[in-house]
């Protein structure tokens, strides 16, 4: 398990009940009840679920109410945004790309 | 360890050392002694890493030559972005994100 912010960040995407979680957070904060309702997981499976995307920084639970409603932040997201920016050229120009990887160099 | 596409994808990517391979092969393709050169890894260590690559679709292993030189794939990386894109409302317009939350509305 790597510690860097953009690994951690990853690390917490690679679960379609993480992501599925974040899909709803988009909509509007939410409570763990809110949140566990439409998967067949005990409350202390998404409890975990969010502990880890809240280590990533993906969400943030309010102290505001018992409840502790979770929000979506979206600050990491930007990072992963932008570290896939320089792949972009890869798929939005296949050819090109083909074209440099067989020459060897760097597309453009 | 989840095994949908984009679960795979993204735990590839949860770990600095295989983001670097992808980065050198962005550059153009290279045998397992070239990736492994930066790296104080062993030559199994990284064959690993482009093992965990290759199963998440982001490496093609050539058969052509006997030091088969791996390829970056960008395919899995578009799905990314795509998965990211409904999500940049919220880092691209805090305001709105935040007046959007305020009122439990999905941001548009």
């Amino acid at each position: 398990m790597q510690n860097d912010a953009l690994s951690l960040t990853f690390s917490a995407l690679a679960d379609p009940t993480r992501r599925a979680i974040l899909a709803r957070l988009a909509k509007g904060k939410a409570s763990v009840t809110e949140l566990a309702a439409p998967f067949e997981f005990s409350m202390p499976a998404i409890t975990k679920h969010l502990k880890v995307l809240e280590k990533a920084g993906l969400i943030e639970r309010s102290r505001e109410a018992q409840w502790r409603p979770a929000r979506l932040q979206a600050a990491p997201l930007k990072d992963v945004s932008e570290w896939l920016e320089r792949y972009r050229t890869f798929w939005e120009s296949r050819l090109d790309a083909l074209d440099a990887h067989l020459k060897g160099d760097r597309p453009n």
